[in-house]
């Protein structure tokens, strides 16, 4: 075994309590013939983090380490012996899934997210070879098969790439199947992580773009992004002027919500697709009748999507906004993500993991 | 006033009871100058009569009478003198929408059923010029604006055309929306009113058309129909091979399921029509997720929708597989719905309502 050094999640005692990260060594494994090792640079902090780190300190503690983290940038270090695709100092990107089947119809046809078998997530999965726990990206180094990392094309800042591997592809992935382009209109709700990178994709695809928010004092930023369009969803008239008006509404709302008010905005026979929270969802079927609307959802991408959208966003200069933490403060960025306090994605240095390191305080 | 007679729901008990129909004298207005008068002649059973009869024996009785009926075809009696689009004599059909506000977006593109302002319903509705109840088409006349009838094609079966105005319509708009053609695969799940006429459409739209159903007993009837494939959803080996399969699933099933099983056979981007059970929906949003799936509904349909269905249905001399019964055993029909025991629609004939007649039978 390998060892090297990340952020686990403190033993719960039980209560859903402020997330705690420590400072931990921990173990990967040796190289098969077809894996890379990566030196972890950046990884991006998203909400599934948070929600695996509450859970983990409410479930009182798994029998496995929690590492949370799986969209992150760094450089191949080294590489089995049967490897192809990659060579020692190549950038590379991983996202949110580091295995899969490969023998089902989705695995045959690069949809490694719907993989029939379930994909081995990047971390809180299980290895499919020797049946280990998959320990995240908040480290600084990870193992994993050459299939599931991506080239980091060049002139993409790596620290900024890196939450393209699960924000960005979350949403890029429905923009693309709904036909965002040209003469459609997309609505984004929510401007986090996963609401301002679909604003720049919809804007870059061609297609008219509007921005809905809680808060008029984000329209600024809306039009900064490249959306043209503006509404405040608190404004019952800003909504009526907006009825049926977007083929395509990203809800990238982190929180449960009624889907009635934003269904109304979509267009007949448009789409709303369900990004920010995942779970139960109860709904009015009416709400879908009239206008004969529909509801999506979508997570992550396989490999011929992931592909396709790093493409795009090196030919278009597309990467996160991002607020650039080292990872010794990693509480402090799962606190403030979960107050909403973020523009737009937190993504951690791991470079600082290779100084020896005091623990990272509490945040509060 | 003109008066007619017709089927009214008993003053309700307070609980929801067994349905009971009975025979009563109603008022029909007198024609304003866009007005026809219609000698109903066939009137469909819809399993939303059913939900309407048991509400208003639930609710104790409301202040307007309740006679249901919302499918129907007959003979223009008389025009208002701004009439211009039938003579008496004209064989007309007439579906749940009989007026609507004209002039939202939705109205003026022939989409009345998506009226911002809510279309008037055939029965249960409000009239938007003088603010009565409507009563529907259980009953031997009804009078409407000429802008909700339809000329009745040449060919078509007067009865068994009559369900193709409320059935018919609402599976046909999904169907064309989500362009089931050839090249598609369409599955229908349930094969009462609105799924048998689903496999019709399905299949003179050239779609590869299967049907799913509880009862292995239902493939023969499936076979005749039309649909070339059939799946026993209670058989987790025929689900798993039909796993990611249909472009289209038309969910017919009355009443409240798990849609995650129905869900799993939709292929990656396609899309499952909810039709058969209105109301407040739980679904576990993973179940879209895996795989992209889109959840839609739709019910009823605009003059547009409605002209080209009926163009349709005689081009390819589509009606419903009925069962008719004289209008004074519709309380049998009604139970007998309930039950599930039709293929697969009632129709009611009522001419019988020209006789001074018994009081229809209590169904048990």
């Amino acid at each position: 075994m390998r060892t090297t050094v990340g952020w686990q999640a403190e033993p719960g005692n039980g209560a859903a309590t402020t997330p705690a990260l420590r400072r931990a060594p921990l173990e990967r494994r040796d190289l098969r013939p077809d894996d890379i090792a990566v030196r972890v640079d950046y990884c991006g902090v998203c909400h599934t983090d948070l929600h695996a780190v509450r859970a983990r300190g409410a479930d009182g503690g798994g029998p496995d380490p929690l590492v949370p983290g799986h969209e992150f940038t760094g450089v191949v270090t080294e590489t089995g012996t049967g490897v192809t695709r990659f060579r020692a100092g190549d950038p590379v990107a991983v996202g949110n899934i580091v295995d899969s089947c490969g023998t089902c119809a989705m695995c045959r046809t690069g949809r490694e997210n719907f993989c029939h078998a379930f994909p081995t997530l990047t971390y809180g999965g299980t290895d499919r070879v020797d049946g280990s726990a998959t320990l995240g990206g908040y480290s600084r180094e990870y193992v994993l098969g050459e299939r599931f990392a991506y080239a980091l094309p060049a002139g993409l800042d790596p620290a900024a790439a890196a939450p393209l591997l699960c924000a960005g592809i979350t949403v890029w992935e429905p923009l693309r199947a709904l036909g965002a382009g040209p003469g459609t209109s997309v609505a984004v709700a929510g401007l986090g992580g996963l609401g301002h990178l679909a604003v720049k994709f919809a804007v870059a695809l061609g297609a008219d773009t509007t921005v809905i928010s809680r808060s008029p004092d984000k329209a600024e930023d809306a039009r900064r992004l490249g959306a043209r369009g503006f509404v405040v969803s608190t404004d019952p008239g800003q909504l009526a002027a907006a009825r049926d008006r977007f083929d395509i509404l990203v809800d990238t709302v982190s929180v449960p919500h009624d889907l009635g008010p934003y269904l109304r905005l979509v267009a007949v026979d448009g789409t709303l697709s369900h990004l920010g929270h995942l779970g139960p969802l109860t709904l009015d079927t009416l709400d879908l009748l009239i206008g004969r609307k529909k509801l999506s959802s979508a997570g992550s991408g396989g490999r011929t999507g992931t592909a396709e959208m790093l493409a795009f966003c090196a030919a278009h200069g597309i990467t996160a906004d991002i607020e650039l933490l080292p990872s010794a403060r990693v509480n402090e960025a799962l606190d403030r993500l979960d107050r909403g306090d973020v523009r737009h994605r937190f993504v951690l240095d791991l470079s600082d993991l290779d100084r020896p390191g005091p623990q990272a305080p509490a945040a509060r």
